[in-house]
Parts: C-alpha cells; structure tokens; sequence
C-alpha cells in the first residue's frame, strides 16, 4: 500500500457517504488534501454540527434544528390538510410542486416488520397526538407506491377510520410524459383499476 | 423551502466534494441525519485530522503524515531508478500492478503556465535535490499523455540532460484489450510513429 495510515482511513470514512465506492472515494480524498482543504475543514464543521444540533420537529417528526420547523411554525398554511409522508425528501419533492398549502406528518420510514420497524418506530404515537391536538379535515396519504409503503398507508387509513377523520390516498398510475410501451404491468393495471370516468351514458 | 438553514448548509458543504451535484448531496445529507449520524461524526473527525496533519513528504513530495512516506523510507526499494508522476494517485496506479520497484517523485500537478503552474509550483527545486541527494541511474517520465502533461516530461528531459541522467518516457500506444476501431486517431498515429520493430531484413 502506498498510502499512509490517515489518507487510507480518510478513504474508508468517506465510503460511509450513500452511492460512495472505494474509486469515489480515493478522488474525494485527494481532492480534498489537494486541492480542498479550507472547504474541506469547513465541511468536516458543518457535518459535525448538523448532527449534534439537528433533532426532530415536535410537529411533524421531520428534521430540523428548532423545536418546531419552519413549515409547522407557518401560520399561513391550511390546516385542515395533513399529507404523511415517509421522509424529509419527499415533503420536499411535494413543497417543489408549490401545489399543496397544508401541513405534513414524517413517518421518518415506513412499516416494515422484518427490519423491526413497527408502528412505534414510525412515530404512531406522536401522529395521533398531533391530530389529537391540531385535528385536520382531511390526511393524505402519500407513502410510496411499496409494499412497505402501501402497508402503511393501509394501517394509517384503519387507525383514522377510528378518529372519524376524512382520509385519501395519492393516485397512481402512469406518470405524464411516459409511454404506455416502457411502464411495468403493475402500474398499468393499478392506472385500469382508478381508472376515472369520463362520460356517463344515459 | 422546506429544510432548515443548517440542513441547506449542510448541502452546500458536501458539494465541495468531486462529482456531488445537488441532488447527490441532498442525498449524503439526509443519510447523514438519519440513518449514519456516528458514522458521519466519525467523517468529519478524520476529515479534519488529515487536513491538519497531512503534509509532503520531505522526499517525494507526495501526500504523507510522516516527514518521510512509507514508500521512501522502504530501504528494500531499488534506489538506481525514479519514476516521476503527477499526482498520488498515479504512484498508487503503478503500484498496484506490483511491476515497479523503485521510487518515486510526485509533481502534484503539471506545467500549466495558462494557470498560473510553472516549475516553482511543481517543486522543481525540490526534485533537483531529490536527485542530487539520491542520483537514481535512470528517470522514467510518467506523466499523463496530455499537453500539459507532454510539457512537463519535455521540460524534465532538458532538466536532466544537463545532469546527465538517463531518461525515458513511458510508451504510450493501443492499450491492451482494446480494439482500434474504437481508439482515437492521435493514439493510432503514435502507436505507429512509436512502433517497435519485431524482425529486421538482412
């Protein structure tokens, strides 16, 4: 090995990164040493301290430094909607669309029994307690289109029957701008099953 | 927007790393928050300590803790040979073929006057020491068959014809496994000029 003992170890950290191979990995390190070190040391801080300082939101378990996020602390957003969803991304993917004004609920993961994650990992005590206390009209629930995520949203539906709350689920189907020709089967059949009238004959 | 200022933060950090767009940095960050926060601790610890403590070492010039790298302080090494090379890396790509068995001296870059690197920035002092103090009997030029990289193995040839060094280029031609029709003109052309002849006519 021609590497000293610190660059091999830098190496091997830098692969706890997602999508990062031991290639990615060697070019980050001397980048970094080479060409980087201010940023470096300035990224290393910023690390650092996002974990120490970044917890949950007491609303809607999603991640953020203060007690309560920007988007919970937002009076200006519709409170009868709720939409759940599995993680902080996609509250971003649907923040991006600038087409829903309501609050969100993070499930920060969804149920999947066999990884050991059950309703209590996804924060079902924390969710009733937040429609306890901030009863929307209606919750939306946008889970992935999984298993794991349409268990979920099965589960989610099941508990708010008992609360008496309007509940929906995000619709499926063939995305826009695709192709019937490259969709897999499953989607297809589900786009069948919702499909949506039209017309009525008489 | 959905995230935090330290999220954000966060984000734009990471990007500092090769090849990390936005989306792949949105990607580490939320691995980071959720699922690899000792992991990513760990990181930005080893991240620092390299930057402190990773210098050049006093003899190759090549990234190294120690005064002196492992590579130069191995005494098994055949001192009558010296391969110069741009970067770490390169010293790491000839030793993995385990075919080359003396030392090395690293440029950390090569002649760019257009960015401002001249000899002085590729240590050229350092390497006339180098082979004032260590006279290898032979200097084999690897750096990159580019026009930077060209330069540069042009330059240290002159440098060492004054010394009376022998010195070669490494061969650059078709790689091995590869098939001509997809190799670019200008390597074919200097697989031909370099040609090596096999058996000469009486």
């Amino acid at each position: 090995m021609a590497f000293s003992p610190l660059i091999t170890q830098l190496m091997t950290h830098l692969r706890c990164l997602p999508g990062i191979g031991p290639k990615s990995a060697q070019r980050m390190a001397f980048h970094l040493l080479e060409r980087a070190r201010p940023e470096g040391l300035a990224l290393a801080k910023t690390i650092e301290q996002a974990i120490q300082k970044i917890g949950h939101c007491e609303q809607c378990r999603s991640l953020s430094e203060t007690q309560i996020c920007t988007l919970c602390a937002n009076p200006s957003r519709d409170g009868d909607l709720l939409c759940v969803v599995e993680t902080p991304i996609d509250v971003m993917a649907i923040e991006q669309t600038a087409s829903y004004n309501g609050y969100y609920f993070v499930l920060m993961g969804r149920l999947s029994p066999l990884d050991g994650i059950g309703p209590e990992e996804i924060g079902i005590k924390h969710f009733i307690q937040r429609i306890n206390t901030h009863p929307p009209k209606e919750v939306i629930l946008a889970t992935n289109p999984t298993v794991e995520g349409e268990a979920t949203a099965h589960y989610l539906a099941e508990l708010l029957k008992q609360h008496h709350i309007k509940t929906s689920r995000i619709a499926h189907g063939v995305p826009l701008g695709s192709e019937l020709e490259f969709i897999d089967g499953n989607t297809i059949i589900r786009s069948l099953h919702s499909r949506i009238t039209i017309t009525e004959t008489a």
